[in-house]
């Protein structure tokens, strides 16, 4: 499956925190860049996202903003 | 000034095309991550957010997905 | 490859309007459902999409919002 | 009243999940088309949205993302 | 018809400004906030949006980002 | 800082509501205008955002819809 979405930055799970509806993920990319992602609860049960494993953040080219010192 | 997205991903512009209204802008990271953007052409000139220039590409946690192979 | 966006809507490209960065893109679902999308139209060469063709739209959760009557 | 988001799919809400601040809405759709839309608890309430119900989920273009096997 | 979305802001529209696919709205709210959106062409010709007209800007909470001196 | 989101609008935090993950803030600004956000708890605490405190509503362009009567 191919998808539209233009930036798919990869990466290593780090921390995941469950609240009611929503879910906070954590992802440590090979450098510096930590990427935080809220998805809901039922996507990170269905998708089985645990600790440790390796997963893509996906972020469609529409959503990123860009900012200068 | 201190903003509430979550995500901010450092680059250097490599690339801007521009359309009437909106404009694509390539970020390329320190490691082989490459950010593509799409805000107003008024943004990238009110900026002017130039070929070359350090910019960083900033992502509302809401907006990012998550895949898995 | 799976991907923790809620929503997936099956349907066929009736119709491709480009501009110089984005796309309309109109899909018609198996119901008289029809979804604009409005990507990149870097997306729509490089994943080669054609009107005839079977593609998926695909939603997150939280872009989602709900009218009543 | 219209609203210029391009995206209006009717169905009858079949599950609502709340948290503290988020909701989970499930919409079943005339066909197989199932939608979920993390919406706010507040705005659950304010409309007075229940199971049984008839609604509207209504999604701006630039929200959709394309996906082709 | 209601919608989940918890943010409207009435104005009146100051300046269209049309691309093959995308359209900018500027909108002049009655205190000096100004809003700029951008929606499909389609959107605007279809609701008949015109400068001088009563409109109200719709966005949804999990669009809203903070931020901070 | 400067930020490619078009739209800003100034503000006092008149309420917090914190989930687990996410955290509702709303926003009162100097006319009738309320603001809703959903943030996630998270920045919340990083930015120190308190009740009446002065801070600023961000809104990329792309996520402004219009409506019309």
């Amino acid at each position: 499956m191919e998808i539209s979405a233009r930036n798919k930055i990869k990466g290593v799970v780090k921390e995941i925190k469950k609240g009611e509806v929503a879910a906070l993920v954590k992802i440590e990319g090979s450098t510096p860049t930590a990427i935080s992602a809220v998805i809901t609860k039922e996507s990170v049960e269905e998708l089985g996202i645990k600790v440790g494993e390796e997963v893509t953040a996906v972020i469609k080219a529409t959503e990123v903003m860009i900012s200068k010192e």
